[in-house]
Parts: structure tokens; sequence; C-alpha cells
């Protein structure tokens, strides 16, 4: 950590400062120049508050030089980490392609597209029961029971499952029936559920939130990680933008920033960055190309028929045909 | 709403849409073009998905004409809502000011900057006792603790509490001490919160997301007010931009933007939106100058050792001169 | 600037660095982490590229401390800038409104209106005769018979004319008929034009990009000066961010955030921000209070058949109305 | 298009609208609301003010339908544009790269750099003569003797040349010499030279600007050929968004977007939107694999040296390592 302090900074400020910090066993180098001077801070400054040391009025700005993340950072856990899901694993050599539907409607349906995608080679099964909707107006999910329509599918295909949750109330319910426990872009910074997550014992997908920065991203995970549950895949999903064409800015770029910075697998949702089933097979083939994990994507038999999100989903038959496609970009 | 259909648009799939909007007592007015074809819908379009029309294939885009709030849109409640807040009011003719520390951390500091901020005029006093904090190492906040002290600081002085409540398991905790229940920016659209927020009996103070929308705020306001609780007061507290000189970027205009399409009340957050102390004052002025029904500040009286966002803190003196400077900005 | 080197940086590398460093006179002060070491160099790094640093392998990241311009920076030249036009003057104590249609169409058009945002109390008459269209089938403006009608116009109510230039070819031309030269959002990084900005004799008043930072607003500020022009005036006129409400988010954070790090005047322009003149009257009066040294507004007499921009446009009756409610921000 | 009136819009505003729009050939459909009414606009709409028509008191808000550009739209152009670049072609079939130094700096360089991308099977030299730089103090490229020093490297090698214009002074220098005419992102809305552009005969590589919607930049292009030029390749260079981990955020469901509204081809620099060389090999494969029609990459001997731009130019040994690895997605 960087300090930068004014040209009027006084002597005594300098040193009430850094007694303070050498009290928390913080070496601190000074650098007067003439119109600023720099304090160089050498020990563990990830417990310091950057916002409190601006406070002083002497101080111009202060610059975080390590990354705030201890135990999602590759610089501490050079090794990849490959996530166990029931018989397949997540990260390292695997790519991973999680498909289904938006929303689980019926026991039908989703036993369907489970048996649809599980033949085109996908080997998770995606579902929601609980549905974070903008609107108080929209379908909210099945719930519970859509938890165990998902099992249903489980059992009829061997896949398993990752399904959302939305709230505290119900995170040990979907732990309960869910082989991986997603957290929602929305929910990113809801810290208290991150917390319970950290004290669950099953595999959980973190979106990136809709305007988090990478490292808030990774402060996220570290909330999960520093509660226990170290099996954390991230998720790219899209970031807001002023571009509107698209729903949201599938930001691949990244993916190889993750890799360089952490040690946790990615994997791209295209579907929701994009909110069309148009651009989902291109975007599919580039998050692979860049080094992702794997890939999650709305499958849905009846798009058009679908309780949530059909214009973003793929019919089975086209989500065949990419997987096929995808087929150069596996190895 | 408008639904483009493409040029190649069979008669069919139109007649299929009609049939089926029309099953929802929905009009539709053909208007035929050469490259494309507009369907005009009259009627109550709030529950249609705009996603799931845009699924069929022979679709160019669906355009919502109608804003999708109802309980929160000034077209159907045309008076300023005001919210009764123990003694006080906020919206209508009334400027109320909430000042207060970050996160209370001891009863003297508590009681002493209710007195302050009470003497220089504030009406209610803020204070957190939980915090949102992106770091799980980062202070969390006191809890049940801080809202004993706030009660103190309330008996002490008067003024109604302003706290907030960032999960299902405490709200209602915070709903017996606090007089308002805040519900802070990353958990805007924590929708299971909202519905929880609903089903009190206490006015919310609903602060906007770091990358809402202006719809989905009043979207996320709805879920509340669709809940039962009427009582939803807007806080704009900057959004996230590419400038990073200040925090984030306070966007006035959403003050008169608010005021047009919604009666609900809007105060605005200079504190955090900025992150500076010294960019408090003007931004508080610039506020009122637009036409928002009140400010939220952070008061501290030892900004420096603030276990929580000093650097934006004002000390009791400064905010006293500044409540002197915004006597003509308040009538 | 603080280059910050990885851990296994070597001692080779950091002495290179250093001599290179040393070589322009610049001083290197060393501090050594176990994860990062730390240079702080002192002395004037304003001609140091960034980027170019970053090229060594072992740089982790560098991070500038001073701003990089100098002409515009308030730390070399405390007192506010305050630039002659005419008779009247921009910055330090005056207020300035400059008002006037997007475009000039015609003679008893301009003349009006001239006349009319004269008597409500504006200063400097504004009026487009080059006009920057995103669509090559949009009206362009009237070129130099523009120029002509606002010297008339000019003539006839004795204010000084601010038009835009949009080229190096009409540069001068407009330096001939114009008190004030605007270069427009568009052109913010044309850097050519700026050039040529700066070896004129003419005040100019520059808005600030769509998306530019206020370091990079300054720093075609500086591109100007440091071609000898010292008399640059700013204009905020909003920044593009992914709220579609309005056309910009207008941020008036911009404004004390200039006063602190500049010298140069500054004025803001809700007309363009907006796109809607509803909104004019609230952020005017918001403007003003921030601290900005004046006003932009558009004025039509027609707006429904303006031939540019009407919807932001105020009828000289409003405009009126708005100036005699500003009174009370203006001391 | 569609005009959305507002409910209390009376009979004789919508009649003298209807016969505005009647006198300009376009036939209106009306969709009587409660709430809104709907007209519906068949015809030729690319001539008319979005703006203007808002400007309409009883106008709530008026939405386009059609793209505004036409000679970039697919619509009416469905087969792809191949543009010819000397004795190669741009577009179509073929997947381009560009490579080369970001600035031209001496003969020995030049030429040395163009023999060692031809040899990787690069097959168009890049290399700036005229630099558009953020600061003033920064080198600003070598003129005319940088493009003499291109020419060389083309008779050396036989690559054609693809070089910056950055003004209307130099516009027909940089055309004299190069094959293709770059026109920069910071000039992407640079009216005036995006008219001279389209006036030349030779090519253009149009760049995204920092902040463009897809539909400005067709907008930009369409100003280009509006004048006669058809041959414009565009480039996706990265959009500015909240993040910065990376310089810019490259949008590579640009690409996607630009294949299916425009017929125009599209390559991709993920050089300068990452600044980062560490991220141009990734991002190159994800660019070929969602279709791109070709790269732009910088190439630098000696990267730690360059002149501008080093941080983010690939040695040529590595770029040869990347031409390699991108054999898989060049078929």
């Amino acid at each position: 950590m960087v300090i930068v302090m004014k040209a009027k900074a006084t002597r005594q400020t300098i040193n009430k400062i850094t007694k303070r910090l050498e009290d928390m066993s913080i070496t601190v180098h000074e650098t007067i120049g003439s119109n600023y001077s720099i304090l160089g801070l050498i020990g563990d400054t990830t417990m310091l508050s950057k916002e409190q040391l601006e406070s002083y009025d002497d101080v111009e700005k202060v610059i975080r030089v390590q990354h705030p993340f201890k135990l999602a950072n590759r610089l501490f856990h050079p090794e990849d980490t490959v996530v166990k899901v029931g018989d397949t694993t997540v990260g390292g050599d695997t790519v991973t392609v999680m498909a289904g539907p938006c929303s689980v409607e019926t026991e039908e349906q989703v036993i369907q597209i489970a048996m649809d995608v599980k033949e085109a080679g996908a080997t998770i099964l995606r579902g929601g029961a609980f549905k974070p909707r903008s609107s108080p107006y929209s379908f909210q999910g099945l719930g519970e029971e859509g938890l165990k329509l998902l099992k249903k599918a489980k059992e009829a295909t061997g896949l398993p499952i990752v399904s959302e949750a939305i709230c505290l109330d119900t995170i040990e319910l979907v732990a309960e029936y869910a082989d991986i426990i997603q957290i929602g872009a929305r929910n990113m910074q809801n810290f208290a559920l991150l917390k319970k997550a950290g004290l669950t014992k099953k595999p959980i997908l973190l979106k990136r939130g809709l305007s988090a920065t990478i490292e808030e991203w990774l402060m996220a995970a570290e909330y999960i990680m520093a509660g226990g549950n170290k099996d954390v895949i991230l998720c790219e999903r899209g970031i807001r933008t002023y571009e509107t064409y698209t729903r949201n800015t599938l930001d691949l770029s990244a993916v190889p920033v993750i890799k360089e910075i952490s040690h946790l697998p990615i994997i791209v949702d295209p579907s929701h960055a994009t909110g069309k089933w148009k651009m989902v097979s291109p975007l599919s083939k580039g998050a692979l190309a860049v080094g992702a994990d794997g890939l999650m994507i709305e499958v849905h038999n009846d798009p058009i028929n679908a309780l949530c999100d059909g214009g973003q989903s793929l019919k089975p038959s086209k989500f065949k045909k990419l997987m096929e496609e995808l087929g150069i970009y596996m190895n």
C-alpha cells in the first residue's frame, strides 16, 4: 500500500500515521518530494482501510498495491482449484457444460430437457426453482417443488444439479437437493448470503454482479472461502455498460484476468449476458477460446411458452448442433 | 407495448400472437409496413413478458411503452406521498436531513453525535448497526448492541432513527428499534428482503443500486409496496460509471425524473456517492436545488478513527456550517 | 509516480530501471517487501510513460501520483482564471449565462432569440453554424452564412458570440466571427483541432467528451494551453452511463472536482445533458448550487420546428422564468 | 418509427403531427389507448428527427424501429462486403491479420518487424506515423517521414500498409502512402474527417469510439459510405466501462451483432483493448472464435524502448507463437 501525502503535510502527521501503522506491524518507508511525499507500506495491508487513511487532511490519496483478497489469490495458491461435483469435476483440464431451462416448470419438461442436454454432451443440469425477478408480478419459480423435479431429472439422467439460492431462508433447502448452489448476479454482494454459503458443504457457483469489478467479485468469493467453503466456481455473465443492443456486455477479457490473479475455475454464461439465443453460439465458442473452464447455457424445449427468459434459450436441436461445433474448442 | 414484426413474419404467426394477447384481454392493432410491421397493444401490459414475446422468431423486438410499475407510478397516484416518521414527515413540503455516523461504535459516540446533529438542525438520526462491507475482514457492525445504542441516542434527543437491515434474519430486529428501515444499494435487488420489507409496518428507505436504472429502482419499490407497505422513501447515492475521481457519480438528474414519474419522496446521500467529505457540502446544495426532499449525511466526531467510511464523514462543526449554508435552499 | 515491482524482480532489472530514470533527473527510492517492492519516484514525471514502464516483465504496475497536466493544474496556479470575453468575463465572481438556439436558422430567428435572452439576463449568445450530427442525413448547419447571422445578432444586442468549430478547415473562420470558439464533446480528443485552438487568440469553450475522465478533459485543456492559449472555459455536458432515461448523465460532482484540481472556469450545459427541456430548470439550479461559473442553455422560439435538438430547447418565456428563479443562486 | 402520445393529447395535435408526416410521404396508423395512444409510422423514416418529434408537449416519447443507417444495413445489402487491399482481401472467407508497431520509429525497426510479422503469417502491416496522444508532451509520431519508412517496409516485404490519419490536413498524405486509412477511436465522430474519408479512394479502417454504441459506429460508417467510399472495415477495440483492470473492455459480442445487422467486415484489436500484451493471445483466439474477419495486433521488437504503447506489444517471437496457435481458428 502506498500513501501519498500532500506537500503541506507536517512531520507530526507523518509520524502519527507511521506510529499507527507500526503498531499494526507494518513497516513504513518515506520518499520525500517537493509536491508530494510517498509512504511505502510493507507488511500485511489486507486489513487496512483505504478510506480511513484517506480521512486525514494531509493525505492526498491511498493506493492499494496488493489485492485485498488472500484465499482466492493465485499468489498464495499457485495451482488451479479443481472442484469435485458428483462424479465430475469443474476446473483444471475439464471443460464443463451446464445446460437446462431457466426455470423448472413441469416434471415432463425438466426430464425431457435433462435427457436432451445429456445426450448432446452436457455434464451438469441447470434449472431454477427460486427465481429472482425484477418485477413482483413475474413468475417467481416453483420453489421446493421445483427442486424435487430437478432431483427426479437427476435420477433419470445421472446429471448433477446446479440451482440458485436467493435467500437465507432457502439456501439450506437448495443445498439439500442441488450439487452446486448458485448465487446470482444480484446477490453477489448479499454478504449475509455469502457468509451462509461459506458454511454449506456444497460447491458454490458465484455469478459476477452486474457492475462488479473483478476485485469485488473475488472479494465476494473470499467471503465464502473465509467461511470455510473453498469450492467456489466463478461465472462471468455480462456486465452493465452503455451499450443496449445486447442486454449486457459479456466481458470475456475477465477470463484471462481471473486465470492470472486467482486459482478458482471460471465458466461463462452467454445466455444471460446477451439475452438473445442467436448470440449464444458464437459467444460460447469465444468463451472457450479465451480459456474458460466451461459454459452455462439455457436450453428450453418450448422457448415461446417458457415462463422465464425464453428469448435467450436454445432449443435442444440447436444446443446439440452447438455442442458438435464446440468440439474443436474443447481440447 | 409495441411488437415489431419482421417483414418475413407470416400471417399465421401474427394471428397466433394476436390470439394469445386477446386471451389476456389485450387489444392488438396492426400497422403493416414493407420492412417491418408493428403491433400496437392496448390494455394492461404490466404482466406481459417482453423477453417471452421476443422469443418468437418472427418478432424483431418488443418495446415497452408504459412503465412496468403501477403502485409507484405517478400516473395512477398524482399526489406526492408524504411518509410519517414519528412526529416528523418525509416528502411533500418538508426538507428532511438525516445525519449521523456511518456505523455506531460506542454509546458516548452516538449520543454526542446525535446531540450535535440535532442542534445543527437534523431531524432524523442515521447510524449503522449491521454493515455490508466488501471485505470479510472489515468491521461488520455492532449488531443488536448497535441498535440498542441508537435507541439510547433517540431517548436522549428525541430524534427518530434510520438504520440498515442487511438480511432476512435481522430485518425484524431492525424494525423493532428503528423508525425507518434502510435497504442498502447492494441489496436493492435482494427480492426476498424487499418482500419481507413489504410486510413490516415501518417506512423503508430504499437506496438506489450501484448500477440500477431508475426503472429497476422503482420496480424494487414496487416489490415493497406490492407487499402492503406504501411508505417508501427513495435515496439516490451515486451510480457506477467509468469516472474514478469520485467513488461513484451522483446522478442528480434522477431527482427531477423521479418527481415526474413517481409520487414517492426522494432524498440524496452525497457522502457515499463521492466518498470525500469535501464534496458533501457543494453536492448537498445541488441536491436541494434540483428538488430533493432531503439529505442523508455522514457525521462523525473523530473521522480519522472511525471504524468505517471516515473519509466521507463531516465533523460536527463542518456539518453545522453546512446546515447554515443550506438555509436558502430549504424554502 | 510509484512503480510496483514483482517479488521475482531481479536486482539487475531494478538497477536498469533506476538508471534510466536517473538519466531523466528523477530520484528513485526503494521499498523492498516480500510480495512486491515499490519504487517511489521524485522529480518531474509528467513526461514519463506509464505504459512504457509497464512493459517490463518484472513490473507489476505503475501508479501515477501527480496529475499529468501542469498548465491547467491549480497546484502550480492557485488563483482562479478569469477569461475576458468582450466587455464581460467568465469565471471568478461572475455567473455567466450563455443562451441561444442550437443552430442558427434565419436572421429573424437568431435576432429575435438574441433579444429575448438578453432581456432575460443572458450575457453571451450561443448558436451553431457548423453542426456535428450523428447522421449524414441530418441538417449540418448554415456554415459561414450562420456565422454572419450571429454577427448581426451581436450588432443588434451587443451580446458576445460563442459558436462551435468542428474542423481544422473552419476554425479560423469561426475565430473571425465568434468571441468564444466552442469545441464540442465529440472533438474533445481531436488533438489536431486542439493544437490549432491553442494558436488562436480567442477563448475556447471546451466541452467534456461523452466518456472522458476529468483527467483526460484537463489534458485536452492542456493541449490548448500548451499551444499558447490560456483562455480555456470548461463545460460539463453529461457523460455516457448505462442509464437511458436521460440522454446522458449530468455529472455535477465534476464541478467541485474541477474547482479543487484546476484553476479554469467551468460552466454546465443541462440542455444537451438531458435532452429534455423539462429538466433544464432543476439542473440549472443544481449546477449553480454546486458552484459552477455559469450555464449554457438552449433557447428556441419555435422548438417544434427547430432544425436541430428542439426537444431540449426552452421557449423564451420559460427561459425568462428560469432566469428569475436562478436569482437566489447567483450571489 | 412509433410515436407514443400522452393520454391528454388533443385530436388537434395528433392531426397536426399526422399532416406533417403525410407531407413527407409517411403513412400514420393510430392505436388509441386509455393511458397512451400510439402512432405507427410506415415509410422512410431515416430522415425524421426523433428529438424534433419529442419536442411536442403531447408526445410522450418516440421510438425508432428501423436502424437509421441504410448503406451499411444488411437489410438492403444481404451479401458480405469484401474489401480489396492490394493483392489481398478483407472480409468474406478470409481471415486477415494486420500486425506491426504502434508507431514507426526507425527504418531498421519497421523493416525488421515487417519481415518478422510477414514470416509469421500477417498479411497487412500496421504502423502509426501520426499518433493521437492524450498528452501534448508525448511523442506524436514521425509524420510524413514515418509514412516513407512504411513504404520502404512495404517494398521490402510486399505487405500492404494500414496507417492512421488524424486530421483533415494529412488524410490525403496518408492516402498517398497507405493502402488502408485508419480512423481512430477518438475520431470516430469527427464528422469532417469521415466526410473527407468518404471522398478518398482507399479503404477505411474505422475503429469503434470508446463509448460509441454499435448504432453510432455504423452511422459513422454511413458518413463514409454516403460520400461514395463503400470500402469500410470496422474494428472493435474495446469500450469504456467501470472495470479498470483492463484498459478498456473488449466487446466481442459486437462481432456477431455487426454480422447480423451489417454487411461490412469487422476485425478486432485486442492490443489496445486490454493494454496488456499477456491478454492479446487469449483474446485473439476469442475474437476469431466469435466470427471476426481478422485481427489487428501490435508487434514490437523492443517493447521496453517503444516510443508508444510498449506495454501492449508482443515481441516477434511471441507473435509467431500466437499465429501458430491461431491456426485452428482460421478455417
